[in-house]
């Protein structure tokens, strides 16, 4: 039982054991899901490449670069704030694959969770929101990565 | 702190630290999950053994053998498509042990999430269908694992 | 891509990668949570130190102490056994940052699945109960972690 063949070979992660690019991959999704549910938008759209493509069923057509990413994410942000709902989303069942070209290829899942407030002790309401199919490429930007393309998919919709 | 006692001795897992068997048990179920959502059947069941033991509360009687899963999946899937329901499966809370004879010992939850399909851009509904404790017996195959038996309990039955 | 700075130069955590500390942080809140749900309070509680402080939403002021600690936790599962629900807790979207002093300060997401219970084939209900975020300081112990301080926060409060 060796290291992943195909791994260890790309360009972009050249000494990394299969268990550190998992690990670093679980890291980086962790952040990036908690950046965007903190409202920490600056900080999320610079976990994007300069060209990206974000792709996302929400949106009637695929957003295009790190700006026009950062007006999508404020609008969305902003709408949330006006419905009185708290956002989580849950990245998991994370399947990684490399690819010739020294990027990753990733498919996984995504909960979307919501929330409403009430008063303590009983609180407000959560529930399960959405769930997606999240397919992103990562570059390798030094000891973490970057989203150069994102597609999203929705259970909910054909 | 060491690399934890066990895991480096077992006849299966030779090598390997314990975050590098951590990283390809999640990278096993994440793959193992999406195959069965996506409705590839045959690769799923190419990840237990010829001898596999697939005991499921939704079935009657233990499952024995690929053969018979695979009968066992198909007439779920078909009822599944019937049902008009989209349904994932989220393996998490993963615990790993390693056993004498070079096997691991996982037990693990698992959602299932269930979705209708509704018209853009409201769609239809998400929700969680069931709560279930999966207990595998894992045996090394070469880069990765196949599963020799499985048990599942659902929290909604007594 | 090397290993991440800070990590490996933490008095705690002296010679282990990125990876292997995030396998066992991964493998620590899985053991942990599943000794709570399946109501193994002693060993859970030997999972945090002896001195440690536990704040969460559902207690009127923070717990401090092990003694003090293994007696809440006793009431709430009383509590819970009473309602007829069975709950699980779901960590996930770990985030882990290494500290100067040698622990590991952990923002994580956490899922509370309630279920009842009813006659097969249909079974009870189950449904997503609360969305939480639990921060701990994580002190390493041996071969794995004790818990020096949680602080849980409920989505739908306040």
């Amino acid at each position: 039982m060796r290291i992943q063949k195909g791994i260890t070979r790309t360009q972009g992660i050249p000494d990394l054991s299969f268990g550190e690019i998992r690990a670093r991959v679980e890291g980086f999704y962790a952040r990036h899901m908690q950046l965007l549910d903190s409202g920490n938008v600056e900080e999320w759209v610079a976990q994007f490449t300069e060209d990206t493509v974000f792709d996302v069923p929400t949106l009637p057509k695929p957003v295009q670069g790190r700006e026009d990413l950062l007006a999508s994410v404020r609008e969305g942000r902003g709408k949330l704030a006006e419905s009185g709902q708290r956002h989580r989303h849950w990245q998991g069942v994370i399947d990684i694959r490399s690819q010739d070209d020294g990027t990753l290829w990733i498919r996984a899942y995504t909960q979307v969770l919501a929330s409403t407030v009430g008063e303590a002790p009983e609180g407000g309401k959560s529930w399960l929101h959405r769930v997606c199919v999240c397919e992103d490429v990562l570059v390798v930007e030094g000891e973490t990565f970057l989203v150069r393309s994102r597609k999203v998919t929705r259970d909910d919709l054909a």
